[in-house]
């Protein structure tokens, strides 16, 4: 078995209430059946924009179904949620932390721990993560210096990695989150769970 | 119980795949809950202009997506499938005659046996459900007198009657398909289903 076979590409966003419900199981999952998570942090504006959508909370009649069943699929899943009054939110500072931590590869200070940290904040706390002094309690409650965070988040290089991410994603073809890659094989969606554990236990069907 | 409790109301469209996949399982799963299922054929097309959507396979990326996961999902649920060359197509005619058998009430040949038999000659079989010459002899197949029919899908009264249904459904909440109501609860699409069949079970959550 190679390298390859072992990973699961998990993508998501710090504003994505799916997202963070997967976040919840997909360590669980992959662990289950010998797979790592590569989790990438990216942005639903930009994969929205490349595929001509728009997020769900900005349809009519299809906003007042989404935030009543973004709630109802947590508690289905056992995952403790609370839409914050602010949503959706930008979330290009959260995001570029993580790949600055994903980068640096400290194993102690994980990027996939901040991930998760930074979904349950929000979604759980309703910390509202596109705020700078928020982001910055934040940074320091998981044991990063304040100072260090905000210029990451202000620098152009972490910007530019962003971006570059944003665009491997969409050339994978990512168009929502979360979004899964496995094996080559696209899953979307939180609610794709029973059909990525079949593909986990048999492979392809 | 009241009446009301006892009804499980499914909305589906002719052309959408997800409709096809619940609308194999919808029934025997109102039957293990002691339910009904109120089917109603919708056009998603006056749903997705109410909500401002675009039918999955209109967006660039998420289109190869959707093309993959239809199939994909039908595997995972049990159901045959092979995506129609034409796809989607305009299923007024198909649902004016549900309508028709619907009000007509002949419990011989029951509007929801028009629903599967005209959703599994699409999807199973690739019958194209908009051409005329189709629909005529998918209905003679069905054993329904083709001229009567086909004055039925040309009738301006059964137009009529088509299009009150798409507003009530839109006034009712729906945007998608399938859409399920339960006890006033909404739940969009076929992989909401454990959620229904928790509901069914334990009641609201």
């Amino acid at each position: 078995m190679n390298h390859e076979r072992k990973v699961i590409d998990f993508y998501f966003d710090f504003s994505s209430p799916y997202s963070y419900i997967a976040s919840e199981w997909v360590e669980a999952l992959a662990a289950r059946h010998g797979r790592t998570v590569n989790w990438n942090a990216i942005l639903l504006g930009a994969t929205f924009a490349a595929a001509e959508l728009r997020p769900p909370v900005a349809h009519p009649i299809k906003r007042d179904y989404s935030l009543l069943d973004f709630e109802r699929s947590a508690r289905y899943a056992g995952v403790p949620m609370v839409m914050p009054a602010r949503f959706p939110i930008p979330t290009q500072n959260a995001a570029r932390v993580f790949w600055w931590l994903h980068d640096r590869g400290d194993a102690q200070v994980s990027a996939s721990a901040w991930a998760r940290h930074g979904l349950r904040a929000y979604f759980a706390r309703g910390v509202d993560l596109s705020n700078a002094h928020c982001l910055r309690e934040l940074a320091i409650e998981f044991g990063l210096d304040a100072t260090e965070v905000e210029d990451v988040w202000n620098d152009p290089d972490w910007k530019a990695r962003l971006k570059e991410v944003n665009e491997a994603a969409i050339a994978a073809g990512v168009f929502g989150a979360p979004f899964f890659v496995i094996d080559g094989e696209p899953f979307w969606g939180h609610d794709r769970r029973l059909q990525i554990e079949r593909w986990l236990e048999h492979g392809p069907f």
